[in-house]
């Protein structure tokens, strides 16, 4: 079978560089081309030790003909990049955020640009296939979600869709240190994050536009309240988010068994997000493209609750950029995805 | 100044072992007598080697006359072994559950025992100076508060007292790993801890009923509804809270100010809760008595938001215990947790 | 291609279930049978539900007729649930110490037990390709090395045979948790683990014999003499060892470029053991079979010093493991074993 | 009693908020000054919030007139900052490595600058107690050891004193990662730094040659011979070095009861650094001024193991620099400095 060709936009954040290790392995991938612009020059090697496996040369541009172009460019600066190649014919996926709010206006709201180009946003999908598959299927621009909106979005669709919530969505979501990329800071330091929790973002996080706008699309009143704290704890991997809404009178009257079974309808062909029965851990995906789901309604309180997991790189990035280009391209789904979390 | 005679029932646990440490440099205290079944009869240093310069062995009952006792043995035990002493005039500080509720059946539906004093649950006080100095200064049984309701009740107590709040209310908190105990589990292992953020006690947990208990008392209406759900982060110390709920109709037009304004008047002579301005994080407090308490609205949804921060084995367990014990016997509130905390 | 059976004596251990984790992965390989006492008549995904899309249920005995039995069993438990397996024919990897020293009388003194089968120990083989492949492809019993071992033998090997050291050799290593199991102790509780550092088996670690056995093996003179101090560092997985030795007057005389000559010679066709030309971090290796050996001259005193690195639940366990167990049966030696490191 | 006035130079870094911590509580000591350059102007709580009870604002330069200055600048900096101080009759206790060194050449070898006042070099004196107390008592410059030399120095000063060591001497030291600094850079970022061990400094680390001056000083022989090489690990403060030698012929025939009995008497009114028959841990050290120390003959090999244990930013850098106050002052030797370890 051929191999498409494959290329990497930044390959040295974080996001990209679990994007190499997950393309280098994909059976039906070639990656021929990595760029970055500090590194440009160097071998993934030198500036990677653990992928020395992968032969490549970091360049300052993509070269070769790629078949498919991920990026994990900074936001507007990802934008700038991906535009030309679409205009030549290049599917890609796109791991920031330039593609995946609808409104343009949202831009230079939360993210302070303004779009160049605005009449690509309604032809790009918003990459999450548990929502879109046959959209993403035919795209030629996947605008790969967040890692929070991935794990809030999968948590509340089937309970939105259904309609059954009543008012405000909470979205409290602990993040491993990792999803605060490979730049410098002083909170991300090891000394200042080891050993601490905290919030932030309690201002607005730029990825709550992203969780609103797919909801709003489930949602049978075409609208949703979600307040959403993100939250930093000592480790390198993982979100958990914990949801809790209030029941609309008169639903889920069958309790935890209906709840349980409108989720697992939901979710019944998915081959990464996972209802569960047992409350879920973040080590329970490290390293894996699983996304796993444990609705309940609180004995004490008839309140909706529902924890989710992922690994923020893999479900939360680039696992999910791989498994959006396996749709893209025809590929068995989970192809490159199959490997089992790490554990312990 | 002549020393009050202390001493701690059941030193092994971590409770123990920070009150040991704590009272060890208490101006006015003379720890005499520590206990601790498996380990009787050993030298506290031969368990605690960084604990050497107590030169203490333990016993397996408590010794000598002592003026105060704290209890940190596990429920039920600790009433058993509380019961005695109180009635021999002993004024004691228990670090369980035993004397928290004051609902005698809620032993037997959150503890699964039949409380052995039931007559002395109402003379017992609830050990959170912020709400009940007065009452703990002439207390011979203070009930010192769990870890979580610790942070939980200092976040809300000024919201919920003002009557602002609307419906129900989310307690999202995250845990050190420490407040599981010294007791071996699976859960607590090191590799399956470390990497790992997992929520638990999504039945129920024990701790929530003091929660309510302490708020249905502040608030106006005599009744809050309160979702609580615990989740453990990979660190050793600390606990975090966010706390969410909706703000009653023509309640806080003054916004942001009129909230801090609140909070800031509620704790206005607190020696050791303090209201920030800037979002707190655990490590703020690590090693010292402090609870950070941020109170904001979202921009996006209004909906109230604080978040509070304790070491929970000082102020969340033992230091609140000698915080309690100055208050009892008139020390300087202040004496013997000076400490500032621990950074990085 | 027929796939050869293959069962997991004790999955439950992290030995066990990082086999299981691969074995599932390997393409030439069913996994069809796993034992484990206390968990047996359990699924496999109920104890670890990271593992759910392994359908196996744990059983107390090996069942079906497999090709190739792996033991994650403890020593002397071991050894009597191999014996009557290779007596039938049944080829076996050896996760435990049982097989690994050659005099039998070492069994008695370091793992206090009379070994059952002292026959056996010398068709049994080491299993460290990198010294003993041919024998290992011949061989019923492979004796998987320990994890420190192999970290210090590999390290320590081209040296040792080459005849440059004089004198004593110092191996200081460094593990993380996972190395002491899943037992429950005190050690590995997280709040005494995480933050802390600490040397152990000072008065002498199983381990070390071991290692004299197989570098008295390579030693032209037939005797090493060997220092080892392990210690545990907060990590879950990987071990660096750091060793140090004198060198042989006359020898080395060409500096660095002879010694790192003198390594990659020694390591030029292995597809895990890779000799490296900066320090190796164990993440660099957090998940894959690899073994990365940094050898240098110390500029100062002229000392030998090889810095190593090993996933010691991989290349130190279940990965050497299947390594092995592709050699005796004649499969790619790196299948099942692609995976590149998880980063970060 | 009259408290003399001090400041600290560069609090801004960990050593120097360290210092803050410590002085902020020291009976005899007011802090009436603090200095650092990118903060100066801010409030110390803007900047370390758990500082807040501290109401000092930061400026450019020293102000008020200080009895003692503390100077937590880097190198080169630091010499220039105190000499000038030195000279008005401040006396001084310098965190950086400015004075530490008696040779002058040193300064450009090790740390590439020309010393600007090697006239003071010898005036200063090298500030671990342990050695040189009665100098320190007497000294205007105090040039406060590094955090490796000081518990590699603790840890074989008996020996090499004794003259029973024979040829060379390994140290091997784990720090945790604020022994790094608050500097901003990959390897101490927390998603590279979790999870991981390395070895750095392996062509030369700076502490070395400290180590040698001080251990020459002490031998009999006047010559030492070191390698060293220092190990970053997963957690925030503390540093265990684990010393390895060869013993003299003719040497310790008494065994670990005459070793034992050698290191007692070293050290036995030493108020910090403590003699233990168990291996120490970091964590037994946490917040506290210890240095624990643990000699051993290896069964085996006869080979001279000593374990020793800091924290790294207590006895390792503020801790040692307020104990060297205090002998300066002629204040008891712990003053400031009773805090017992937190554990855990």
């Amino acid at each position: 079978m051929k191999k498409i060709k494959a290329g990497i936009i930044n390959v040295t954040g974080y996001a990209g560089v679990e994007l190499a290790r997950l393309l280098w392995q994909h059976p039906s991938v070639e990656l021929v081309s990595i760029t970055g612009r500090s590194a440009a020059g160097k071998k993934l090697s030198a500036v990677f030790p653990h992928l020395a496996a992968i032969g490549l040369t970091i360049t300052a541009e993509l070269e070769g003909n790629v078949d498919v172009a991920f990026s994990a460019m900074t936001h507007k600066a990802s934008a700038e990049a991906i535009v030309p190649l679409a205009k030549k014919g290049v599917r890609v996926v796109d791991i920031s955020a330039d593609f995946r709010l609808k409104k343009v206006s949202q831009y230079a709201e939360w993210y302070d640009f303004e779009h160049p180009a605005p009449e690509l946003l309604h032809t790009a999908v918003y990459g999450l296939p548990e929502l879109h598959r046959s959209s993403i299927a035919a795209a030629n621009i996947v605008a790969n979600p967040g890692c929070y909106p991935t794990s809030a979005i999968l948590a509340l669709a089937p309970a939105v869709k259904a309609g059954v919530i009543d008012g405000d969505i909470v979205v409290d979501s602990k993040s491993g240190v990792s999803g605060a990329g490979r730049t410098l800071t002083i909170p991300t330091h090891f000394s200042e994050a080891s050993d601490n929790v905290r919030a932030y973002g309690l201002g607005g996080h730029r990825h709550l536009p992203e969780i609103v706008q797919e909801l709003d699309a489930l949602s049978p009143s075409g609208h949703v309240s979600i307040t959403f704290v993100p939250h930093v704890v000592p480790m390198t991997r993982g979100i958990l988010s914990t949801c809790y809404a209030s029941v609309k009178d008169g639903k889920l009257k069958g309790g935890k068994e209906e709840l349980l079974q409108l989720y697992s309808e939901f979710y019944k062909n998915e081959p990464f997000t996972k209802v569960v029965t047992e409350p879920p851990e973040t080590k329970h995906t490290l390293g894996s493209n699983l996304c796993l789901v444990y609705p309940l309604l609180s004995p004490q309180t008839g309140k909706l609750v529902v924890v989710s997991c992922i690994d923020n790189l893999v479900k939360g990035a680039a696992g999910q950029a791989v498994q959006n280009m396996n749709i893209m391209f025809g590929f068995l789904e989970t192809a490159g995805l199959e490997a089992l979390p790490l554990y312990p």
